[in-house]
């Protein structure tokens, strides 16, 4: 799957790709879809370089590994399942000089910026990138290691105290991640809101205990910690004065670049409240992959959909109608499927 | 009961306590015995004054307010069911300005220093300290709940990062605590060691998944997070060097008072070692309330025997043999029981 | 002096206070003026009970102890100088319980809402309130204590990187003791911005770096902590956007109660921005005192003027018109003073 | 100046180095000797690969851009005054992946492992690792600015409270360091001990207020934050009964690999006691470059001789003797100089 140029995707036979110094090559298991995926075939995503092969969830299967690879440092062997972590960074800038890579102002992303993605039969990434699975991991679900990292790095910057109380807007993949992650960072209660009934069903799967459209709804008024995983501004503006005294409000979900949200300055004095954002991974993957294979999250009640790279347009349908749970491309697999409905 | 000097208990009739300014008097549901109770008896706990009512991990019944306790600030109410914590302190010294009140110099514990605990029928408790519980809580589990504090100040003081795998030495009621906590403190994984095989058997039932006799006879040989909850120098020096470069040893334990510990300042330096202690409880009694209700902690598992007044002596006694899981006083029951053999 | 009412004071002659059990009497040597006492005159400060003697930033000198507070915590004696704390709470609370005692729902200040500050010739203090100075130190510049423990308050919830450069809005009395604490927190460099020229003149005396009417001026363009000391509005906006990359900023200035500002939601999440409050004092009256006498401010250069009781309101109205620096009531002086103009 | 082989070192004629991708050419202007330099030379630096040029303090001028330097991420030119980090890290381990680039196990250092040093005229660096100085920085003192990127990282993992008091072993570089940084860092008093009074005397003049040759001579009986510059497990077992309740003990010396120091566990728990290790650089050199150039150490007081490289061998017999301060190899001065004495 190429994406042209702005809008326009075709489907082209490449050759395969050549693992170079410090490269892994990779047959893909499975890719999930995310709104990263349409902004960047909309051309909105900053920084994109057209053609440009999508995909940044990715994991698979080692098929070959490039030169200096087995240099001692890590122990990947042909067959090996993996799990990619997207990202790339300068390494010189300041961000990079500080330990804030994800802040790195010359970030790549496999599948999202300049170099190809995982949405083909196979596919090169940088062994730095490349996290060993264990053989009894499901390779496919495993496919959610590289959204739980970003939620892993979200917990990182809010205070993860034992006994808080914990509010999360937005049941899509995100929000359901970050809820679930909410009772291994230290929660009392975990509330989730969504407008979407369909969504709050997902939840009660995964084990959410309080559901509401809106959370008015609770009878608790007030939570030590709430997250917005909608990007959207009345999410936002509805659950900033729902912080408690002391509490923290996170943007993990990505607004519109000009959008603007009101807040009491007077508030966030009075009860100190904090405001916070967090922004994709920071030393976060390789955790992601011991909580995914600690079982902390039920990937099962999360992925829906799979499709062929011939059913990628459909998946992207699909993804934008906002029906299904997680969608996964499975570029080796022989036709689309459907686990939950 | 009554513990009359150093070594010397003896059960006596005294007439009902008055519940003063701001004080609470509460019918006893259950008493926790800990080894801070034989401790005192011992005359080994700094401070104690003599004749002293023991009893700290305490929870019962509402049975009359005194004035200044209905003044807007709580909603306690005759009937209720509380859990009470035992530290009061001078609100005076350095370490209580500075928001350290459990390293307080002029630190009281009910049934610990000066004041009367709840190893009677009824006792009195100043009202910052009596903590209301849901009417579907059990009220006599609930004694576990000041232990749960202590527990939750050693998480307070750890990193709580998630992905971190977790060793704890001590079967005991803290270690159980301590494990249990880990899987919500963020733990990928959690490991206990205990010399006592039946010990582990609690462990096993309260699901903690790595269960040794010897850390020795574990797959992973270093740990982000290493707790001795023993005391014992031993342990202490076993665990040292199986913290993880970056991580951290975590003294919940009460070592002897004069006894030392031999650690490598080379490592420290080196792997960027914490060496970090917790002692009692901070801020975290009402938050243990709230994980206590919401199940974190499997409290069944955990109590074995209940105890009259009348057999005060004959848990002290089991207490000292260490066996049997949590015993606690019953000073309001009819008889002895046995849950857990 | 006497608030009688909303908008309305008197000077009265009163019987000399006696002072309770645990409490000391003082008799008075310098009280600043700042934002709170016109707020409290003009009834806009939540919770005050009509009369009140007003005066929270007080210091003097021990005239007698109330019972119980010769009990071996402290050591204070007749003829101490001391600074008072003028903040009490409940004691009982949820955010009292959780070491949170600034965030107290049934908060209580000397002279701001139902006990008497200090206006007056004498008054008395609860001893946990009262800090012994040392003999050298300068009891008058002293008053100064106070606002410092919300300025170390409000740096105790900034990260205090060594090496991040610090913009502050407003250079009154807050704004400089919040920018030269900066340097004491890390700061590589502090740049301070105020509308009034006149302001900037002080902020050069205690020793400012980079001083200008417009963050515009500056040849930096962005910093990576920004603290609002103004309560403005448009200095907030005009603020948020200079925060750079991983960077926070705080509001220590108190805005209008219903005022609300503008951000973008996108920009926290992107940049990983933090956005936090910081309210009165907490835990950091003591360092004030040891800061204060280690010579961390230039005390000399922010007290313009003194008054005594007969000229408070002559202080008043100087203080609204927004000229001099700090001002102080020394009641017990027998004339009003200018030390700077 | 090259070291053959353990023991051994000569000073060779070679070819100038080329910069190869994203490497810089620097001609040295001066580089510190430090103990690390010796353990290298006499083959007790874990990792040495002889024969190699030592230097890892180092300061010079931009001679020539490596391909790939200009690459629009950073600005550097032929003829800017820069600072070299001398770690470079593997990028691929656990450590490198999780933020700890300081515990990389395939850590390099120029002049310390593989790579050559700069105590030659000329010598390359990865870009990632030069930083630039501004013009009126004096280069040659500069290159205190390695060691002191060390210290900034000691701090960062120490509270930075401010109002703690400081007590800092050793009045060597490293110890000066720390204490002029711990002003900076928030200390209301710092004090150092060094048995060798003739190190207090720089102590004095870099302004470190209060100076003994053993902590028992001070007043003071214990310190929020006491810190071992010496490496000597007895000034280590000086000091850790000497922090206060609640405080942090740091090993920032380095002690013999296979020494042993002994605690009291029951301290640590007790008094909640903290005991951590600081490790090289870790997102500090930027910083460092920062701090140096806002005068936050005073430099001159802390370099006394400079040596050629024909005086190599002189400069590390004095560096042996413990006599002078800060001593510098300037590799392209004419003749070796005195500056204090
Ligand atoms: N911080 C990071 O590192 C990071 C990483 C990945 C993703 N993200 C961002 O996180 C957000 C969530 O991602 P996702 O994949 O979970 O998206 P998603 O599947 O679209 O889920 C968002 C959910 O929020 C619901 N929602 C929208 N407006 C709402 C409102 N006002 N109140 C309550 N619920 C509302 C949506 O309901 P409908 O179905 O009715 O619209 C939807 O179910 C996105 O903004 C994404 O860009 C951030
Ligand atoms: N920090 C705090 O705030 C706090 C609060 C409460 C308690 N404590 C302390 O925490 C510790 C544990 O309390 P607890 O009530 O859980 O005590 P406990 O029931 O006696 O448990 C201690 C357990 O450690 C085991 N043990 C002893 N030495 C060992 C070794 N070398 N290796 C492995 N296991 C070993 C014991 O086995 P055996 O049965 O064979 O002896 C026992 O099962 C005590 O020191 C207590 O004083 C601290
Ligand atoms: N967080 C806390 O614990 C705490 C404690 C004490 C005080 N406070 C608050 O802190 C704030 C400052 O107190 P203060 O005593 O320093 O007050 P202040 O003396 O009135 O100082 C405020 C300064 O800000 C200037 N200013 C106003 N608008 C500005 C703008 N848009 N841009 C730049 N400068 C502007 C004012 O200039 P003009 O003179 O021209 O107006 C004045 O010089 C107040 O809001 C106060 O209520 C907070
Ligand atoms: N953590 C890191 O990243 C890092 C980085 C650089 C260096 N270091 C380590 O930091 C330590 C200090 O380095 P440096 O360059 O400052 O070394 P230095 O110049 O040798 O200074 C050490 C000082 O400690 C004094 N001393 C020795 N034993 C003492 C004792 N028992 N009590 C008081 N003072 C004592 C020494 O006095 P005499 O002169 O009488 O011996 C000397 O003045 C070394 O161990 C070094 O390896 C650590
Ligand atoms: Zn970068
Ligand atoms: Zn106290
Ligand atoms: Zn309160
Ligand atoms: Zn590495």
């Amino acid at each position: 799957m190429v994406f042209e140029s702005k809008g326009s995707l075709t489907l082209v036979d490449r050759p395969e790709p050549v693992p170079g110094f410090k490269e892994v090559l990779i047959e893909t298991a499975a890719v999930g879809i995310c709104g990263t995926d349409t902004h960047v075939l909309d051309g909105e995503f900053e920084g994109t370089i057209f053609p440009l092969v999508p995909g940044h969830e990715a994991t698979g299967t080692v098929v070959a590994l490039g030169d200096g690879v087995s240099d001692g440092v890590n122990s990947l062997a042909v067959g090996d399942h993996v799990a990619i972590n997207p990202s790339t960074v300068c390494g010189e800038c300041e961000f990079c000089l500080n330990g804030k890579q994800n802040l790195c102002r010359f970030w790549n992303g496999l599948g999202v910026v300049a170099s190809d993605g995982a949405s083909q039969q196979r596919f090169t990434a940088p062994v730095a990138n490349v996290y060993k699975l264990k053989p009894e991991t499901d390779v496919y679900l495993a496919a959610l290691i590289e959204p739980l990292a970003c939620a892993i790095r979200g917990w990182d910057i809010l205070p993860r105290r034992i006994g808080d109380h914990v509010l999360v807007y937005g049941s899509g993949t995100m929000g359901l991640l970050m809820a679930q992650l909410a009772t291994r960072a230290g929660a009392a209660s975990v509330t989730i809101v969504d407008l979407n009934q369909e969504r709050l069903r997902t939840a009660a799967e995964v084990g959410v205990q309080h559901r509401f459209t809106s959370a008015d709804q609770s009878e608790r008024s007030n939570w030590d910690v709430v997250i917005d995983c909608t990007g959207n501004v009345r999410a936002i503006e509805d659950g900033l004065p729902r912080v408690k005294a002391g509490g923290t409000f996170q943007h993990f979900g990505v607004a519109p670049t000009e959008a603007k949200a009101n807040y009491s300055p007077f508030r966030v004095y009075r009860d100190e409240i904090s405001i916070v954002g967090t922004m994709a991974v920071l030393n976060s993957f390789g955790r992601a992959v011991e909580m995914f294979e600690a079982g902390a999250i039920n990937a099962e009640a999360m992925v829906s959909h799979s499709f062929t790279l011939d059913d990628y347009v459909q998946a992207l349908d699909m993804f934008r109608a906002g029906s299904g749970r997680k969608l996964q491309i499975r570029p080796n697999d022989t036709e689309s499927r459907v686990f939950r409905s």
